[in-house]
């Protein structure tokens, strides 16, 4: 059984665009990890408090079509796979029925007091379970 | 007779923070303008396609609360005075009851062309009439 | 007897740019940051390991030209004030010869558990006096 | 025979740092977009004032280490692939002696107007051929 992607929303700010007059590309990385971020924070992964965070290992992002100011930019998130050590997201930015950008990212939690890389906790797997979509 | 604020919202964003683990002091630039501009685009000011927009010469920020990620950010703008070839903007921006910054800021509309300040229309006074509250 | 500016630059990156062709306003606030951090924490005011660092409490910029990429800019910071619980920065930008910009900050130290602001110790003061020019 | 690497060098900024107090993984794109873009520049790929420019197709990042502010962050890009309508480069961003991530990426030159991408010129291809390493 499939889960379904987390959605979250962003407003675009003027200052994202640039010289070419539309929405710079590494605002594409921001909107990507300003989901990510969201549902690891929801799901405990982001967690200062106790001591540990999320950092990305990989990105690879395709630019689909260009975004510009003013607008809302719509951020799907699912889980690709959940390994030992990291997990793989995949994500889509799109702006009203338009598909803007495909990313896909690998993460990995770690200790804020040794930067190490922790193993991903049943609590976790259960918190993002709902939003696993495997390829 | 007075105007009301214009208002409008922006997400927090995960790299909007900084090492002191709350909302960098230049976000807060960044959302005053983002506010701002969307005001400035509605009323015309802003308007590329038409040859003009809006510059600022001067800014005043008073930083008066910390902001966190995540959180949401209520920006509320008045028109303070309108002048022959500038105007000045007061802002407030909150999270929650929490007001967290106020901000004055004087701005000009240019050619985009010459880079020359362009004198005030009465279609852009007429437009931003519903948002003057005169100190 | 008057101090001289901490002097320090920056470079320019693409998408410090926004639709308008030039330097997003919002960058002439983090190059002010960049100048005042880098002299914070050369006079050991910024130290997060000894769990304290700097806070701005008001900004005053003046817009006086506009800067394009690509290109360096300069940042030249002095003390305008050293009080009991705050200090105040006077600063210009530069791009070659032309001032471009021209701020005034109040900034406070604060005890990172706390958040609470730290009086301006004696070795502080010692470490800022060689920019100290008084208005 | 191969070519070598244009080296560029980016200062970071205090607000290049996130809420894990280390640099935020946007600006690892930014980077690999300033020593891109000043490469796309000095080669005459980027020109808005002749009607065309540089936009990103794809990009993939691998985050091999923290960087930290202060600091700087040395730039190196190759020119990977010359296609007929496209380009590929890739990138690799060091602090001191630590190399921090490794980039590809994929340009195309577009034609500001219509927005469609232009064929790569013999006179670009020229202007490139200095930074050609074929993998």
């Amino acid at each position: 059984m499939s889960g379904a992607a987390f959605v979250t929303t962003q407003v675009l700010r003027f200052c994202d665009t640039d010289q070419l007059g539309h929405v710079n590309n590494a605002i594409y990385t921001v909107m990507c990890e300003a989901g990510r971020a969201e549902l690891m924070a929801a799901a405990g992964l982001i967690a200062p408090e106790q001591g540990h965070s999320v950092v990305i290992a990989r990105l690879e992002l395709d630019f689909l079509r260009e975004m510009n100011w003013p607008g809302e930019v719509r951020i799907e998130t699912e889980v690709a796979r959940l390994g030992t050590k990291s997990l793989q997201l995949r994500q889509r930015l799109s702006v009203g029925e338009t598909l803007t950008a495909r990313a896909l990212s690998v993460l990995v939690v770690i200790d804020l007091t040794t930067r190490r890389a922790l193993p991903l906790s049943d609590a976790w797997r259960a918190a993002l379970a709902p939003y696993l979509v495997p390829a």
